[in-house]
């Protein structure tokens, strides 16, 4: 440990690790005068993300944004869930409830302690366009928006990595991966960079609590003030930019 | 301007329009222990800015990050100026020192208030590590970093202008381009985009005030807290997303 550089910048995960998906599209949806069972409408939507990333990795589909995506599966359950009768504006505004997530409890207060060391910024497979949103609707304070849109690779392709870090102008070594979810960490690692693990028991909802992975990363935090401690404590203020 | 749909986003040039570029390398430079004339210094170092990019616009380079160019340029200007004894740490902290500028005294007040209902972003020739570092030296608080970077292709090139755009999910003309150089501002009007001059009479020194252009643009504003009134007036608060 002592032969690796200084961590100069985190990139965070953002669906499940800065912002709770499947609490927000409930508590949006619940607010709407529509008898729904928005639980499992959140988690359909959700079940159909890797697949539609799928078919862009599989050159099935040219370059497509996230929210071009959440339609295309938005649209694929419109039936099932009784919502044939929406218009277009109603449709669009909801596609866009992924702009409104809200953060975990813990995550403004973490991330403002994250900032005072680091470069702090997203690494998600949203576009640009829905993070920045998302961040002035929540008031996360990132230093920068990053995203798989512009690497036109989606994680955990190797490209969307490397052209953070590029962007960045730091080596793979230099910037610390924060995620809930152990193939983000293990694709980040494959390419150099370091890994934090942060725990969100609920990601999936409050009856299918997520255990604590097998394997460990460099850090394992439970928020994302946990982490700052922890990083704090085992790095000190670096910030000399 | 009725039929006009309503403007989304701010883009800022960055480099005399938000940032003291001549005012702040004078002042780094004066602190450090050195015979030199930091104006000229300043000015030669600047001077050498768009034939460094015209180099990479006309196939001469291929794409280089303007922290690279700056140091091609800076390296030229040693022996002129008998820095040739600096080592290679100290030279790398003095290219650096673009990382460091200031803003203009109402910029930060300014981005806060055009912030409240717009998105805000730079859009400068300036590498996205360069401005997301100026951004926490200077507290520019930014909702997203967008740069030529993105674009490979530098201002006033229209590639830069429209990748902006496109990552920010809009269309040209809900996008202002906010600078303080007429010929930025002409070339973001080519691509459909909007334009507000704002008035920096000093970014060549005290002794060379910059005149009004001769030019109208949408929008012609003596500094920023000055536009986001005019941007109020005229627009009235906006933001719905």
């Amino acid at each position: 440990m002592t032969s690796l550089p200084s961590i100069r910048a985190l990139t965070f995960d953002v669906f499940g690790t800065v912002v709770d998906w499947r609490g927000s599209i409930i508590a949006e949806g619940t607010a709407l005068d529509l008898d729904l069972d928005w639980a499992a409408f959140a988690d359909g939507w959700r079940a159909g993300y890797q697949p539609a990333m799928a078919r862009v990795r599989s050159g099935e589909l040219g370059w497509t944004r996230i929210d071009d995506l959440h339609r295309l599966i938005l649209d694929s359950l419109l039936p099932e869930f009784g919502l044939t009768n929406l218009g277009e504006a109603e449709l669009d505004h909801l596609n866009r409830v992924w702009h409104r997530l809200r953060p975990w409890p813990d995550a403004v207060e973490g991330l403002t302690l994250l900032k005072q060391d680091f470069v702090i910024s997203t690494l998600s497979n949203g576009n640009l366009s829905l993070l920045t949103n998302m961040a002035k609707n929540g008031a996360l304070p990132w230093d920068c928006i990053l995203s798989a849109e512009l690497a036109h690779h989606y994680k955990p392709d190797p490209e969307a990595y490397l052209t953070a870090c590029h962007l960045l102008d730091l080596a793979p070594e230099q910037v610390l991966m924060v995620a809930a979810h152990e193939g983000d960490l293990r694709a980040a690692a494959a390419v150099g960079m370091r890994t934090a693990y942060v725990h969100r028991p609920t990601e999936y909802g409050p009856q299918h609590p997520k255990p604590w992975p097998k394997e460990t990363f460099e850090w394992m935090a439970t928020d994302f003030v946990d982490l700052a401690e922890k990083l704090n404590k085992n790095t000190g203020r670096n910030r000399d930019n």
